[in-house]
């Protein structure tokens, strides 16, 4: 075995990690690699071919493992004990070196209980949802006897701005009307999943666009839901998960079932989106370093000796093996930093850390895939290695939950509000300058000064 | 002011500063600030421009600055406890941090005597001097009264490899014999530079190639000792430091100079490497810091409306300043937790990450100092913003001690050495899973799987 | 409808475009838009989603759509005259532009029987075939009757260095005995595949490892090959055609079947590249431009409002969108380029031509899908635009034929041979320059001399 | 010597180059090797060290060998014989291939008359100019007595957006009186350079932007002009060239230096700018094919063995090598494409194709001279070698003309006016989609269809 997870923690994160962190990091590592990699065959084998049977399976595998975990104390371990008693108790920091290391298996996450976006979905039931609410759905979540989906994003308007989202939520009497069409609602494709927590418009006339939304909570099985189809994910279906395209027509849910109030919708996704990202950050971690353990496996084949030496004795190789160690340690080290920043305040404080996380991660994943992919020649592009799946996947990271270019945008606004200060500090330097020009009786002269003139200029 | 120095310590590093290095920090910034960046101008004005001045000049402006700074205790700030009583006593974590900071200006890092080469150079002495050596040479470097160069790399061999050195240090008597060409020997274009510390070969024919060279104390007057000329880095001569191309003809020098013993000069270098590295790294943060300042600056600029509109409106721009602060952001982790590694360990036990760290910051400083140009228009390739002068500077760093290349082979010969090990895990994962697929009764059957056979392939 | 293709032909290669050539280039065009791509939907429908049926379908509407093509003698378009006076007689440079629009669909190559691999093995039978071979095969095969593969890519050694193969073809008497695997076989899936063209080696001791190798003709339907699975491409399954994982367990098959003489595959499949690159390099231009003209439209669209402006309002956009612009016109040039050269030699004189063009255009390619991808959002990577899928396609292009890095290698092999030249050439400037100076009596003084030695270093 | 010049004319633009335009380009090619390159050592010792000097020196060389030079026809070889009976009389493709020997040495462009700015001022006198502007100041500039300079840049507005020009013309009499500041007039160095052509407002409130602007002949050595000082290019002169920051306090020019009309400014200096783009990119692609001699050289340099093998040993080298070779043959395409393009029409014909040479070039040879200097290591920033200096000669061709931002921008312009029409094109493939649909009768049914409702989806 390759030395503990736990020693292997960057120097500079150390003392936030305490000893029961670490061994339970060690357990989880075990587990992930003894257990969930060798399972995912079989998890493979369960789902079958056919779209319908693989969207309808029940996955024995996973549910042993499901037990297997939670028997073994690996179970939840996302969970704060801040809004949760059961919780694992685990900082962001702590937690983050987990998720790492349920990244490098697909169905890790999964088996401890700990997969997106259920983790999110727990977390807005725990901290937002009501006593009722909590005893009906978070249990069951809690339990992983349900699975559940976050309906946010919608097929026609740029719904990353959540101000653009048209999905109607209308009150009738005791109930909510609801219409309109979601997709890329993830999790939707499990026949487990039994809870959509849905973001829509109470309020769409609110002069404040950040008032205008709520978040109500509605059973898959209502009436009037259709699950029309999942998305592929550059062919693949991601089943039996699946990211579903979903409309309302007419739907009818208790007004018991909104969270918090209306109009509160957008603080309540704004209070989901910190600590997720850094879960889905930290898995991509893991990503890639299994692929980068992929590629160090394979520079050390024997079979493979293009022009007649190992992969390991070509330097092209070897820079490439090179760069996807360094660039995914500063990566970590990112996301570290920002999950810290969120135990040391809160989500708010570290918007600029989660930002760069969120920018940095997904474009060090893909980069080490594709050099991967390449390692590997065309079985690199096919179902005789992880590497094109995890490709697909990692690139739907510059997408979800907002492109690349939105982040890149705020993350810009925030460094701009400086302008102001920088430039008050530049003019105080100048000042001083003159002032030390002047002291010294110092003229400046550019150090390309001609002061030609009409009379001066040179003839040769 | 923009916030204090102290304020912006990345959350991960926090609880590995002192609060007598937080107020230190903020002290250093508060000097580059307000007093050395401000000086800029009046060094360049009293350097002048013709170039045997520009060698040969006494700088007024900056030693009155050591003599403050050192009045303010803002003085030899890389100094260890550990090795010299007077050393400020700072880990290696606090004084980057520091080091950022001086990096910001051009001359701060020599007014509080903190600049390479002779930081380095005083560590060689305080590590490995006998106490004749420290008192000759040692006490002037630290009081700042003379300065120092290290002559390592040679014209004609590729030195980067010091097994390659070929300069000669012959016995004979009570004297070494010294002869040989050394280029690049950073500072000995400083005419306060009175001792060069010369890495030649005693014992050429040893056969192990690490046991040929030593390392010998050479006054910078002595005779034989001709320096021809500096070498320009671009169009710039970096004077008055400036950087030597130096021949000695016969140099005379007692054998009592030698530092240890003979053929210990592998293990001197070595030794001098790991925290000039994190220093020289820091530096470079601090210098795309204030680049990022100036095109956070720029961007604001009133008087720069491109089709109309501030640069601050155009999201091209802004997607650059997001991207240079997230990567800065990164490239500070990955130097501070190599920092710590050091102060954890020994440089030895932190060679990876300060590898990373080699190879990541001035990939990233150039990038950052790149886009900053490009947002400034020609001003930016001119005198007339530090931008170019910046970027000669930062393209250096991917040549000093060592291109990138040998970093990322060295770094990538570390990571495959995992390779055995790795390959065994994966064959222990392939075990457990037939094993699971056994007592399963599954079949593996590939999702494409067709069998078909001469009798079975299907015809139209 | 956008300008006819024939009017943005580049400047440069329109005097090498005839009026027949120019006429036929806009039917082309004609055809795949408003035929072949209207199709598509069709094609996949028909095509249903069970892996065993989409491997065994007869697509109606494509061999509606080749009867069509071939009425309007749009048909076998990349055939020289030179070898078939069936053939459509285009030289490689206005075929290139024929593929270019065959390249928009995914149907279109086929439907006018311009499909690899087909083409590509129709000039084998073509150029080396004898009579009765080509009565069996080739003729078949010009009429759309059946398809072929050529199986030369081995799944346990790096095959794309043809040396490397291990496929065994044996003598016994009157026939050949196969044994060994193939994959990556494209185009055995289709049903209608009934030919392998087969590299593998008759003489695997011959000292000359050019010679060593031998191509075989083999019906599909011969017993003892299996077809195992296809391979998939990222989630795809290119259904019908298909990636083959194929074995051969003591195939008979008569030695009449050989191509040309035994120990000649290796220059069989020399001289079948050549073209076939320049076939791919173009169609990847075509899909580079529907990609391209995706991204415009989309810019277009009025729904999608990021931040209250439309997408081309966004400069970050429009760059990307200009790049494309320039990076897809100077790729085009390269093949273009390349091709040209064919027709005035050979492909051997091509070579370094058509390898920047097999480095070059993948990338280009890559690059605007997955900024078309971006801009798309999350529809990019699913199945409701067909970026994704062109994406994984594209992918494998730095694969197929030898990876990247194999090409790269061999190009600076061929550029390195001039090192001595140019070698002698700068001597020789040398020299003169020396005469020069020489004659006018000049010395040559380095810009940044100092010259000093123990006496003349300066004293401040 | 390498094969000549006219042998390594791509295929592509073969059929373009007259006979006596191959014969020519030899010619340049044999002369730029022969006599400039070895001459530019001469030249760097004629200019010395000193500033002042360095603008101020008669270049002995330069002038011999600028007579060399036209008694053997290697004069003017820019001018079409359209505007001058003089003229060389080749057209944009043929120059350009000469342009790009000319590139190979910084001083060949002046030795034969063809260096900007001058090409493009004799340019707008020829087109331009009357009867007495083109006897005063064409003829010197034709025979090589004098030098010219565009003055168009100004420091503290926007001014590659030339409606924000701020230079004011204002009539008195008959005179005009110029009053303002201009900086980066490129050749204003040069003690040789007589005449400056301003461009300035004439009419600064004309509601049309494009009318504002007028262009006039100014004899620089009238008095209230003042030339302060050169701007530096990272730390590099430029001398005697140089890039002149200059003031004009109430200068008085005759009327009749005017050049047209008033109010045409705008349109001189689009009339100026095409083919100029196309010289200065052709010269860089000379400095990238001289780079990468320098490295295909180096490569080979049996001194230099970083880890026991020689540069070309090293993949990672070789893979630069190639991939340098390959991206310089794709610019030059772009670049000779655009040349054609003018040829057969006009530069506003062209000006998509200009803009891509414009974009393309300098990245490309930036990235080569950057892994050249890599590969030089240390050497590759110093005077030793001419790398760096043509690294900030190119650096400022991303700003040169306006920065790439702007060719960017106004590129995606043109290609987004495709729109509406792509849109129409992409709904009506639509409705012959559907209406083959309904023909067939076939339903489109999404890969991923599941159509789960309240009742249908399943339970595990």
């Amino acid at each position: 075995m390759d030395i503990a997870a736990s020693t292997r923690i960057p120097a500079i994160a150390l003392t936030g990690v305490s000893p029961a962190a670490r061994r339970k990091l060690d357990e989880v590592e075990e587990f992930v690699q003894n257990r969930c990699i060798p399972a995912e065959t079989v998890f493979a084998q369960q789902l079958g071919v056919e779209t319908k049977q693989r969207f309808a399976t029940h996955h024995s595998i996973v549910e042993d493992l499901k037990e297997e975990a939670r028997s073994r104390g690996l179970w939840n371990l996302f969970m704060a004990k801040e809004y949760c008693e059961d919780g694992a108790g685990f900082s962001n920091l702590e937690y983050a070196l987990m998720a790492e290391q349920l990244g490098q298996s697909f169905i890790a996450s999964e088996c401890m209980n700990c997969s997106a976006p259920d983790t999110g979905n727990m977390e807005v039931l725990l901290k937002y949802g009501n006593l009722e609410q909590k005893k009906e759905w978070l249990q069951p979540l809690i339990d992983g006897e349900i699975r559940s989906a976050f309906l946010m994003s919608e097929p026609d308007v740029a719904s990353s701005d959540a101000t653009n989202i048209q999905f109607d939520i209308k009150r009738d009497g005791k109930d909510y009307i609801l219409n309109g069409s979601k997709w890329w609602s993830s999790g939707a494709g499990d026949p487990r999943c039994e809870l959509y927590i849905v973001m829509g418009k109470t309020d769409p006339c609110n002069p404040n666009p950040h008032r205008q939304q709520s978040v109500i909570l509605v059973p898959s099985r209502t009436a009037g839901i259709t699950v029309h189809r999942m998305l592929s994910v550059f062919g693949y279906d991601d089943a039996p998960h699946g990211h579903g395209h979903i409309t309302f027509d007419n739907v009818r849910v208790p007004t018991a079932n909104l969270v918090l109030d209306e109009g509160r919708g957008f603080e309540i996704i704004q209070g989901r989106l910190g600590p997720g990202r850094i879960h889905h950050a930290m898995r991509c971690i893991g990503v890639a370093e299994r692929a980068l353990n992929l590629m160090v496996s394979r520079a050390a084949e024997p079979k493979k000796k293009p022009f007649g030496k190992m992969l390991s004795q070509h330097d092209i190789v070897m820079a490439r093996i090179a760069r996807a160690r360094a660039e995914i340690d500063a990566a970590r080290l990112v996301v570290l930093n920002a999950a810290l920043k969120i135990d040391n305040g809160d989500p708010k404080s570290a918007i600029g850390e989660i930002a760069e996380a969120k920018i940095l991660v997904p474009e060090v994943l893909l980069r080490v895939l594709d050099d991967a992919i390449q390692l590997f020649g065309a079985a690199g592009v096919s179902q005789d290695t992880p590497l094109a799946y995890m490709w697909a996947s990692a690139r739907t990271m510059r997408l979800v939950d907002g492109p690349d270019e939105v982040h890149l945008l705020q993350l810009a606004k925030r460094e701009t509000r400086r302008a102001s200060v920088i430039r008050q500090k530049q003019a105080r330097q100048e000042t001083i300058m003159a002032e030390i020009c002047q002291d010294r009786g110092i003229t400046r002269v550019d150090p390309l000064h001609l002061g030609w003139t009409a009379q001066t200029k040179p003839r040769l």
